[in-house]
């Protein structure tokens, strides 16, 4: 089966880090096709950014469908563009948020998500709580290093991470750990055995969950609310990206 | 006090009634530009409509903050890009959806949406829920009238919205109706007679908030979520987009 | 348009203190006429205070509709009598407490009440759950000033407010603060300039939703729940309350 | 033990129904005083009703106070005034829905409430919410008869009743009744005969549950919300309602 | 009447203890048998040894049922077997978690649990969900006692729970405490003389719930979730606990 | 990787086709080891059947962490004794209503159960809401075929599921289904073709999950709720069932 692994922002190292982490975990007939825009904000950090990734997102998603791709990973942890991209998508979408918080749910009676910058903390709330997984969420906490500084040996990203999980754990009473960001993909493992709790990622979650769904056959609904987009042409420097129609 | 009405579609016959609809209530001293983007969806009808229109939506929110505009309303019943243009904006970002869901919850115990087509009927749940206002909110009822042809003669969008109004007020028990769509911003007064219990129309009832909210000198919260985008240079198509930083 | 401010205990230089401040946010033709009962408690301090001060109250909207009032603010933060004043007006009837937090959940993704005593804390969270407003109120902090020490000089209210509007961004991450008592009408701009966020003051607000609202033509539903009392005589020292009935 | 039921509209032939039925329940040792203000509306049926049958209720408590009264029921399924009895009252004050819809919720997996006018259902939503019993409540369903037409032969009332609860376990999968007013008092076994389910009535609920309590020697909580009003004089006609502070 | 009281564990002195608290408030007329199953944990603190509890309580049950019993309480916080025994029983079966969270929702605004280990919280989370008394419950606090441990006396174990009662009124803010475990049934008052609020313990709670049910002469809803068990032969050593089907 | 499912009735045939859906959708390398307890109840049709197939159950995962299991499927929609099993687990453990809703509601904006019995249906609920799903489940539907009857050629179940899931995607709007029934494992596929919309089924949803658990290096957490039962003997017949403590 082949799954796309959409990274939302530009950062190219970034995408290859996921691409690497992501094929660890995959099973061995699935291919990764780990992408990112072109165009857009190279990390996401507000409502702004990711509003400004949708397009390059639902371009790759685009090219997807084209390439016959069989299920799509979002793989920044706002979940961006996830139903816009899962009208476009015959097959399943899942966003990194998502399947780590159900896997987090099904391991633990809750978790706390440690994430990147103060302003995100609501994001991630509000996407626990369309998830429904408001109720295992104790605590989201933001250790307030920038995506792009995750992977720069001054940002001293580790040991800050680390900290904020044990004050999760301690404080918070969470029993497992959410990684808030999927430039945190590479560090799960090593903050895992330093606090001796479950650690889950999203990037490796959500494909794991993309591969179960294909497995299973099961494809996106479209009755209603992820019915394809309706044909129509858009206007001006968009006009690339206007909808063929339901059929496909 | 200057008000942007932002029509998010690119259908200027709409923008241009809208404009007129709000000019009707708004106090002697209020400007309202009415504006829509020259590029993207011509009407928004799902997920990845709307996912489209944010850029066109944000560079009008980015044009008014450079005239000084004192507020702003999305007028678009799915209040796309709210959170991204309250990061971009000094003073108050109004959605249609809030506004009239605000309004309908003061005068009545209880309300229910009248919107076009069905497939847009989980946003509006959405919205609901987001707002808080899901407990007032009895249903969300779709008339499946697409949005260019509520104003097409030959759609009978009158009666088929004001049948849907009786069938909310007899079935689902609500005591007022919201009109889901900027599109019907014209329809209002005439439902109201036509069915005898109030009707909330988003676009007037936002512009009426707007300037409630500037009158009492209130503006966008700028600690936290809504501070203004980071500053950072996008990549390709995008760089006109990139936000020029925390000050302004 | 005539503007009712009901101020539902009886002392009368609150009661002014709150025209004024109505009267410097009013639209130019909106008259305001502040007023409060002879009969009842001097000031709220809780249920039982809160239940005495109606009938006064509610004589005050039956006067209005006999003066032709367009709308009524009731001006306590505890909104008392809101669905009885409701079933009587023929207009809008705004509460304090539920136009202050319409506000604020729009200008800030969250806020915080301070209020006067801690016993009326409960209320405010009953209030903040029935307005759909729970999920934007991270807090509700008492100062415990009564309430007619407010404007006493040595109760140092104001600085006891601003300390705790500090706390409630510091400690409770609140991004926006509602005044949780009609008797601090007249701090608001000054909390806001030492705190240096938002700062939502309900008669202010309410005054401009009453507006809003009478321009939008929106009038309180009388289908169900606000249908006018039924007629009925009341029995003894109450029977001046008797309901005149359904017609007017 | 002494309990005192209070009616609190003015209409005696309810009282003296009401105190029967209550005696007929009540445990050897339990003196039930049932009474009903002299002052106020002869029935309460909606807001308005229910906010002028405050005063002559409290007046009620405060007399059962003076009489060393050990619990109080106050039997109109409104629940008037409950929390401010409970800051007037040292031992227990129970509403007639709460108590039925707990011990409702006891027995079955969920009920339906059954009521008078249907402009009341939203105040039994609302109660069923403030109790936490919402989960359970399965609907609220109106019989349109008028509170004093309950006992009038030719309204019919008890086959109303019966049909409309049918209609509940039918249509709405309730498995048990709640009776939505104390008027229904003495009909509450000929309907669960009818109906072959648990149909639980308020009054004698709250009888017995303030007599559980006072068993248990629980009195209500003095920290807080439910403290003694606080001492101050009240004006006018309402002065001899001032609470004469903390202690007792 | 006879209400059967059934100690879910096997410990045999904390039946007694049980049995004679219960007999102190319970009224003349009404029997109070005290069991304990031979077969199972001598303690429940965990979701398993709840799960071992269960063939011993429901063998319990059955045998009431043959004796003729009128009621039952399930004496352990975490109300094991619940809806199993009402599916058994046709009087009612009362836990005695929701029996103390009920009473303490009527006597005071909001309540606090204290209870013995950390791990069995999330239980008490879970049990004060399903019976809506979450939107009173400010918090559950463990002393980190065994069950076993809390009538020896080296536990010190009063002091302990003096302790976190104070705290959870004085940080918790909650104005009463539930007593969170069984054991501590014959601590109540001595609890409540100490802290100065009320206290609720489950075991007298339900035996007075319980009794006042019965006078109510409300039994268990036959219809639906709890209809008797169907009639089925069990495999191998549970062959005993086969039900014999609706009728009995 | 080895991964016990676990049926927890004693009906082997249907333990056999479920092992055979399972591993008809399970990853080349996994083993799944398909059994059920010889002591219990043949079908799982309310709480009492659920509660006395607890002890076959646990004495199941007992014997899988003996053998070194790698994680466990409950295969029962029920998902009886999950958090038990959690605490005796050192994998994790997943529910088959647990999996197939968070599956659908990956897929689809919603979904409906479609089960067994009505007398079920409050089971379903109940997990719907503990697994934080409910927001997504707008219907759960009996058939009223009973368990064992499923695989009887008589018993016209095909059809009767499939109307009633129709009636699901037509009447309530659901997206999708969720088979509430692990004996529906081997009409998935079928009831799809029919319908015409994505259908969940748990059993292989949940050996999916637990496969990409396993791959994620995830085990449950291990502090807290689902810590290890503590060491205690156990009396009577149960003793051979007492936990050997925290270690294993």
């Amino acid at each position: 089966m082949k799954i796309r692994l959409i990274n939302p922002n530009t950062t190219v190292r970034m995408t290859e880090v996921m691409g690497a982490c992501a094929r660890a975990v995959a099973a061995p007939g699935t291919q990764i096709d780990a992408v990112s825009p072109r165009d857009g904000p190279p990390s996401i950090e507000g409502w702004y950014d990711e509003s400004l990734a949708l397009p390059g997102l639902l371009a790759e998603i685009a090219a997807g469908e084209r390439d016959a791709c069989d299920a799509y990973v979002i793989a920044c942890f706002g979940d961006p563009g996830l139903y816009a991209a899962r009208e476009c998508a015959r097959g399943p979408v899942i966003g990194i948020a998502e399947a780590a918080m159900h896997a987090a749910s099904v391991i633990a009676p809750s978790f706390a998500v440690v994430t990147t910058l103060a302003r995100t903390c609501g994001m991630a709330w509000h996407l626990a709580e369309r998830y429904g997984m408001k109720r295992f969420c104790k605590n989201v906490r933001a250790t307030d290093i920038a995506v792009l500084d995750l992977d720069q040996p001054g940002s001293d990203a580790r040991r800050l991470i680390i900290d904020e999980c044990r004050r999760a754990l301690d404080e918070d009473g969470a029993e497992a750990i959410v990684l808030g960001c999927a430039g945190m993909v590479d560090l799960c493992h090593a903050i895992e055995d330093a606090i001796g709790a479950p650690v889950v990622e999203g990037v490796t979650a959500a494909v794991k969950w993309a591969e179960a769904l294909v497995s299973l056959k099961l494809a996106t609904a479209k009755r209603g609310e992820y019915a394809a987009p309706l044909r129509k042409p858009y206007d001006g420097a968009l006009a690339p990206w206007s909808p063929s129609g339901g059929g496909r």
